[in-house]
């Protein structure tokens, strides 16, 4: 028997840093996932494989620890985690898909935990709630990273477009938003918290200016909320460029997303900003008819690919 | 007899944009300035030459017309209406030199009104004040372009490091405040008060938000004011590159100045931003011990100049 289980990546729109310090935020499921198959082994131990992320290793279940054969993948403490938490350590034999990349700030950890987890459940026949499944990979996450956001896991398991209120309560769009994104993601990796960290210095540095330009990022996001509600998208890409700008301002820009961002723009993005914690990692384009032109344009020189708000979250499927 | 004046150009550091809706602004004189000479002519007509603009005029002085023979200087109209003003329309023959380039947001317009309106005072031998030169100059600004901000003709007649307050008092700085900067200027040429009224715009359609962004462009020049009067480097640099963030968010960035601004940062400049109305024209890069890296590596691909700051505003000499 073989479980395979399906979780979305997810794209911050607005509030990516401001969120941090209980500011509002607005996320959503993007309709690239990662997707786990797992089957019982015909060795005597559990492998790990990867077609796109060109990578092979066996996992040893029981203490967490791995023999790579192939490739380098810092996902795998998640997946290795995540058996941990559940698997009865019999070996199995893993397969790891991903329709985005890793480590550019679209959530691949939470999806692939989110994948892993109900894949898992799929396998061992365990019923389950969506509500248990994010909050079990969520609980993965902070084991692996040390602290996680509950959103990622959160919008990985459920889908949709999410806004995150001030009060840290998670409340869904009713709206049918489809508006098409282009994500451009750069060749540079770099850590969210050593990010994250260097905006609460600079924030320490400088906390009137800062906490004035969060705050604004604040009431950006308040506003983007009520164009999304009436589907005014010059004024949702208004709001991105705006958004943008203040990113740049605390200091997570680079001249690479800088780059795209404005090569977007010029090719029919009516908005384009950071997605993210930035200093590397990804962008977003919002295109609602241009979406070709600035993919192309992004394409040049860049990674792009084309996303779709997703209102599917976690798929699980078992066959013989 | 030639009397020949040179007046100083002017960058903003801190506030561009900010100062429209009342906030506060801190500007510099530089040490590259606009220098008109002026002698009776031997024909029965007034010349103007400009050998590096590329540029020469039959100017009609009583009607305010000319005749281009060569290039198409839109600083003609400045020089024009200061003769209006001050000259008794005897043919004279008129040099304009420049260090800087026009239409830059280096305030060349001032330079070469204060530099005209000296050239035309110690050629007719008549006494004058800075300060009425200072208020004559802006006189012949306003007139040629319906409104003008008093700072930049300020600035160009007295030179020096200046706060303008939020009760638009001009105050000067007691630092001997020496910083090398670099100039970038971009190909683009813009219209200052098109990229004004779109920022005013801005502020119509989202005016909770830009509000909030000038009032904080407003704090960072307060606490400039404090750098720079402690000599506090690092700090000058990274209020400069939050106050670009801020600029950016507002629209007046462009893709040119943005990678001028990261390529400057990447080679040793400790802040660099847009200077002025942006939309195109300058950015400066502030680089205390790196500006010839900086330098030579924004002249790679675009124009720059290096610049201090200047002391030394209008000066006047006469020759026989």
């Amino acid at each position: 028997m073989e479980s395979i289980a399906s979780a979305p990546g997810k794209i911050i729109l607005f509030g990516e840093h401001a969120v941090i310090y209980d500011q509002p935020a607005i996320a959503t499921a993007v309709d690239k996932k990662a997707t786990i198959s797992i089957k019982k082994s015909q060795n005597d131990f559990t492998t790990l494989k990867s077609y796109d992320l060109d990578f092979e290793a066996r996992l040893n279940t029981e203490n967490k620890t791995y023999d790579i054969v192939t490739g380098r993948p810092g996902i795998i403490r998640y997946i290795l985690e995540t058996l941990y938490q559940v698997h009865d350590h019999s070996p199995i034999d893993i397969i790891l898909s991903m329709d985005f990349p890793i480590g550019s700030g679209l959530g691949s950890s939470a999806a692939v935990t989110v994948a892993t987890l109900a894949a898992l459940y799929g396998f061992h026949n365990k019923k389950f709630s969506k509500k248990t499944l994010a909050h079990n990979a969520h609980y993965v996450e902070k084991k692996v990273q040390g602290t996680a956001s509950p959103l990622d896991t959160s919008i990985s398991t459920h889908a949709g477009l999410i806004y995150l209120g001030k009060d840290k309560k998670v409340s869904r769009f009713n709206v049918d938003f489809k508006s098409a994104f282009v994500i451009g993601y750069t060749s540079r990796k770099r850590s969210t918290s050593k990010v994250i960290n260097q905006v609460s210095q600079l924030k320490n540095r400088c906390p009137d200016i800062v906490n004035s330009i969060i705050k604004t990022m604040g009431l950006i996001t308040e506003e983007a909320k009520l164009a999304i509600l009436k589907d005014d998208k010059d004024k949702i890409g208004e709001l991105m460029n705006i958004n943008q700008g203040l990113l740049d301002s605390i200091g997570v820009n680079t001249s690479e997303l800088s780059r795209m961002i404005y090569l977007s723009r010029k090719y029919g993005a009516l908005g384009s900003k950071i997605t993210g914690a930035g200093g590397g990692g990804s962008m977003i384009a919002y295109c609602p008819t241009r979406s070709g032109e600035v993919y192309h344009s992004l394409r040049k020189y860049d990674n792009a690919i084309k996303v779709n708000i997703s209102h599917e979250g976690i798929t699980l499927k078992t066959r013989e």
